[in-house]
């Protein structure tokens, strides 16, 4: 699979533009309290990052950071954003156009969503400016951003929204950002999936 | 002025819930250093907070803390929540159905977003779940949230949103903040607007 | 019992100096989501607290804000300033002297510590800066600090630094806040008690 | 010069262990808002991180992160552990013997140094536990721990910690970590010196 996972159609996604993360990391960042370093990931390693999960203590798993572009819905990114430990810089409504693209869950949506992007090109057309004309737009536009976040806050993310009370949209997103963190840190993730999912 | 302030209109507003804020506060947070502490204002303490304000030590203006409630428009919740150093609860537009309440700057705006709020009805009496029918709804329409900040992110907040390169409408908000931060810390206040408005 | 609490001795101390704090505001803040309101506590809203605690959803406790001082041994405020999601203002070293006010477990540790102190006061006499001069005192000698904290950090804090793996000074500590915790909040501490003292 | 750099003297030093940093990170974090991306670094993209430093757009920055390894007294951890958008793990004096390593300007403090050290290995033999004894050990110990960090708190860090009012020793360090800022990020560096070495 690339770095790059389409999320809820063939426009959405999620893409790992770069990542500083490895479960060596996580150890090595936590045997700093005792002075020692490993050089490669041990049957001990992978029992500390247990004992660290288990216990709560989550400080050695911000060490790692994922950097992703995502293209999403209104209504999930306003969902996301929620989540504080982490940066964030999206296309701006204020200074660049939309383009015609929405998630449709089906055709009904999809009408509507034309119908309210005609709207928003006729304002544009009458001198209205971006980020007034904007506001007819439904919340299933799709916008991109940028969002680097650390190991735990991830886990923290994906913990609550790839659970079943998260709306499906968020879930799918999650999910996604979770392949790319089991990829880069599976011995992580295991201790994560064997936590009940619960971040440190 | 009580402790409601009306901003776009007569729906939306900034509620002055409760706060523990002084400039009184300020000064004996700081004065911590030197384990000295003061009463009542002097005009040493004065002095003090426009050198703490000048010199960036920004750490005794969080001792301050504010609490509102806010209705505002969506488009305007998502600039505002970019503000990560404040704790937000908001209205849920998936459980609860969301009032035929918006932003409407003309009478163009007014018949769209009644009529994409009636869309919004259809889909709902049609069975479809309120997390997804929203969907239709445009950034106008109006949502509430608690927001918790102290002083130091306050006036961040004001120093960037309050500036003419912000979006009109959470200019409008951030005059109503700054209402209520000047009446209860007005030699902060002053001290801030003598700083050029840049937070410390 | 007062607002200031001894602990480890009769210098050192936690005071509670302000607070923004009661179980019925948890309920308010969590009920913006319904957009309702509760003006006393409800037997629902004891069943409401208990729901957040469990399921984990912290941010309705984060409107919740209290404001101590502490004076502690220099060892345990190096543990206590790790928890970041707090203000903090501190006495300083380099500009106040410090006072000849020790934690000392046993009369070895006293001995230890006056003879540390006439080595610091000589440094001084003999023209040293301060904040080059308390180098030579342990980490036993007492500051004073303003902490500044919300509900819900506050819960990680005890969680954390009440358990038995904590060093038991700061467990004092910890104690000290969570008895000011349990005053303000009873139900949301009773809560945070029955969900094995995990924080939300 | 390599990554890792002396400090104060042969034994405490500043190590870059990893980072993922760029100017033209910066540039396409910012570029996000117009739904564009540079490929390598032109004179337009050095203007606009000028005036995003200028304006205190400070979001792009946060993208780049530099991940070191410190080793320093405790006084001046106890400074630096007051920047509170990072990461940490630190050397445990709970768990681990102090090693006989410390900060000592000149003779006298030197054989204080040697004397505090010699009480503490003294209470070790006498059976007392590591994170009792310690607390005889001055603030010139030295330990070490990981210091994660984003660009903007970077630079945050360096605009505080080296003016000449911070302390000497902490000077010193920040030196060493505006160095190896200088190496990765030359643009975005010298648009930071060029703002009078104000953070965004």
């Amino acid at each position: 699979m690339s770095n790059l996972v389409h999320v809820l159609d063939d426009t959405s996604y999620v893409e790992l533009l770069d990542a500083m993360a490895s479960d060596l990391k996580v150890v090595n960042a936590a045997r700093v309290s005792y002075k020692k370093k490993s050089l490669e990931m041990t049957p001990r390693d992978v029992k500390l990052i247990d004992f660290l999960m288990r216990e709560g203590h989550g400080s050695p798993f911000e060490h790692c950071v994922f950097q992703f572009e995502v293209k999403a819905p209104l209504f999930t990114v306003r969902q996301w954003q929620r989540h504080r430990i982490a940066s964030y810089n999206e296309q701006s409504g204020r200074w660049t156009e939309f383009e015609p693209e929405f998630y449709s869950p089906d055709e009904k949506y999809r009408q509507w969503n034309e119908k309210s992007y005609q709207e928003y090109l006729d304002r544009l057309a009458a001198g209205e400016p971006k980020e007034r004309a904007r506001m007819v737009l439904g919340t299933g536009i799709y916008t991109s951003f940028w969002f680097t976040v650390n190991a735990r806050s991830l886990m923290n993310f994906i913990s609550l929204r790839s659970g079943e009370t998260a709306q499906s949209a968020i879930q799918e997103y999650s999910k996604a950002l979770e392949h790319h963190f089991r990829v880069m840190m599976p011995v992580t993730w295991a201790a994560f999936d064997r936590n009940n999912r619960k971040a440190p």
